[in-house]
């Protein structure tokens, strides 16, 4: 189950050069939580004024750390992050709510704050109880070691199923200042709306009040993560959390942001997408790239339904595992969204060709430049319901036999 | 594609001897509509004065014939049967509507009745012309050699991926009257909820009004199809008839239908559950069948919608195929469906044990009697959320490398 027994996915990206992020020291060690022979413990401490936002799973079975992070959420200060792979501490009763204290108040005594200013995650197996102990005793030498070219190591360390470590990083102008966006990611099943990835951590330099960091954080994960999805399960872990050390020295930004954030936000989307799609691109067994383009809904909303709908349809994605151009599917899949379709109106299209026109398949046409197409590493497909100007796009992956593979046996 | 390709399934039953239904006509023969080696038309005649009920598919890009179906329902009459296997007729714009309409008459002038006294069916490939010349053709040859024994005939007739023929039959009781309800079925893939068939046709020999037929017919798919799901893509073709002849002597059935039909509704009840669970047990690539109780939900209706949230995770199915008791991805499939549910109050079984309870695994609990039954060829997972008495039961099979190998390449 580990991602090193896996073969890397063939649509892996290299993990970007990580420059340090002015303020964020960090790590990753070892407390054998459940793997013996990798790190499973990352650690991210920040200056005092470090400002958060977050966005948690909406699943209504949530794993301790969710709660514990909407709780110290409310305060919009962080100092420490710390994750752990290989046990998701979900569905662990009183023993869960018991190792998130005692992990946030070891934290705190080492980074000298409050336990409500240290956010935690952890990602793995269900249902089994998380080694407090453990976990704790790794902390102080963890600590110890902290430095500011941590993040390849961090990005490796909090994968579960991963097949790659996946990283991205902008800069941005906030006035005349430059500031840094990086952010890590992992996930690769259990993948779907609300929240599309189980984790994801970012950081940035400047200096942004939570309000308006939570504002920017919304809005781009709803615009990446939330478009992307593997197997349609929405994790109970799910967490994407964006700190802001305020290190850098430019112009105050004022609660409610506005204009000075533009290209900060511009960066923080950026980041969200990279991470968002290589998320994607490591879905559990993934062999191609499916990009969904949805146009002509009655609204952006009834786009973004279909375009997901096909994301989720098993025989779309196992068409596409098959390099079968079978847009027969893709129909089933526009008609089941339940939202508003006129069959007579529709268009199909994949690689660019359109395959069906207005209700039926285009005279003449021919298949030929979309099996090519189909061979690809990256697969899109076009869909025009003819009916208003709503449009949205989505991210999956193909299902193949990799997905049974690993889902099969994965405790095993 | 065809069913004969593929290993039967390890779950299938046996069809059972199908008496004849008074009143009932019916035939298999071979149109080369898409099987070049196999029966693919299947008809069946009715008497002047047989009343109907359907229910169809609420995929909004459905097929030719499912608007045909709608329209001729309005009239509750039927004289004639067509069903097509190999080639859907959806998608095919207005040579899809002119192939219904030339069926149709074709299949009247041989009846003797009006065209919207015939009802037409088709499974298989979307988006491609059906050859209407050849299914006309094919109408005269057939009608010459009905009986009424052709029950088997029809049941292996209509199959597409199906591996094997699905038929049940009751006997009920009408005041005094015996009467019989036989129904045939085919569907494998492609299958969800609202309908969770492609295609179902039921006759009886009952004298019962279309009205109170209908109703009949509209609970007991709720209760049997719309329960099951295999990949939870939903056909644009999914159709139920039921047909009654009215060729048995019993009392009157008022309009309404009422108390006299209660044995009647059970028989038929009984027959749409057999054949729904049939489908499930042909679940493409499926190697067990998986039955999902909910109990203690807030209501029915969020008890059907979790269960199904279950039966349609691809986590939960792929670990019952690798017979892994992962029950926290049964907590997951619980709390992503959006329903009323309390992390702390939930249980979850597998096979008569409990193996989470009140929000954590059971002190001491012993995985030991969990795999024996998971290795077994039916699997029962129980949730109890113990916050109602709502409560609601929901079938599907395992997702295995078989699905994957089905509809990676079911065109080619």
């Amino acid at each position: 189950m580990a991602g090193k027994d896996l073969p890397v996915s063939p649509l892996a990206l290299p993990l970007p050069e990580m420059p340090p992020v002015a303020g964020v020291r960090l790590g990753s060690g070892r407390a054998e939580i459940r793997y013996k022979a990798r790190e499973d413990v990352t650690m991210m401490v920040f200056p005092a004024g470090t400002s958060v936002a977050g966005v948690f799973t909406k699943n209504k079975c949530p794993g301790a750390p969710i709660d514990w992070c909407r709780a110290a959420l409310k305060g919009g200060k962080a100092r420490a992050l710390v994750v752990t792979a290989g046990n998701s501490n979900v569905f662990t009763g009183k023993a869960g709510r018991q190792t998130c204290s005692d992990t946030a108040k070891a934290m705190a005594e080492l980074a000298g704050c409050k336990p409500n200013e240290v956010f935690l995650a952890s990602t793995g197996v269900i249902g089994e109880k998380l080694p407090t102990e453990k976990l704790v005793a790794a902390l102080p030498p963890l600590f110890g070691k902290l430095d500011d070219n941590g993040w390849a190591g961090a990005a490796s360390a909090i994968m579960t199923t991963d097949t790659f470590p996946k990283g991205a990083t902008r800069t941005a102008q906030i006035g005349d200042t430059t500031v840094t966006v990086s952010g890590i990611a992992k996930g690769s099943g259990m993948i779907a709306p609300d929240m599309a990835t189980m984790l994801c951590f970012l950081a940035t330099d400047a200096k942004v009040p939570a309000a308006a960091l939570q504002a920017i954080l919304a809005k781009g994960s709803q615009k990446s993560f939330n478009c992307v999805t593997v197997d349609s399960d929405t994790s109970t872990s799910d967490t994407v959390l964006l700190f802001a050390t305020g290190s850098a020295k430019h112009k105050r930004v004022p609660a409610e942001g506005g204009p000075v954030l533009k290209d900060f936000t511009r960066a923080v989307h950026e980041v969200l997408m990279d991470l968002a799609l290589m998320v994607a691109r490591d879905g559990e067994g993934a062999q191609k790239l499916i990009r969904i383009d949805v146009t002509g809904a009655v609204s952006n909303k009834s786009a973004h339904r279909i375009a997901m709908c096909i994301a989720n349809s098993p025989l779309v994605k196992t068409a596409i595992a098959g390099e079968d151009a079978n847009w027969g599917r893709i129909v089933m899949a526009v008609g089941k969204a339940g939202e508003p379709a006129d069959r007579d109106l529709l268009s199909v299209g994949i690689g660019g060709t359109w395959m069906a026109r207005e209700g039926g398949v285009v005279p003449g046409y021919d298949e030929t430049p979309v099996i090519a197409h189909m061979k690809g590493r990256e697969v899109e497909i076009a869909v025009d319901l003819a009916l208003g100007r709503g449009k949205a796009t989505a991210w999956t992956c193909d299902l193949t036999h990799g997905y049974i593979d690993i889902n099969g046996a994965y405790r095993s």
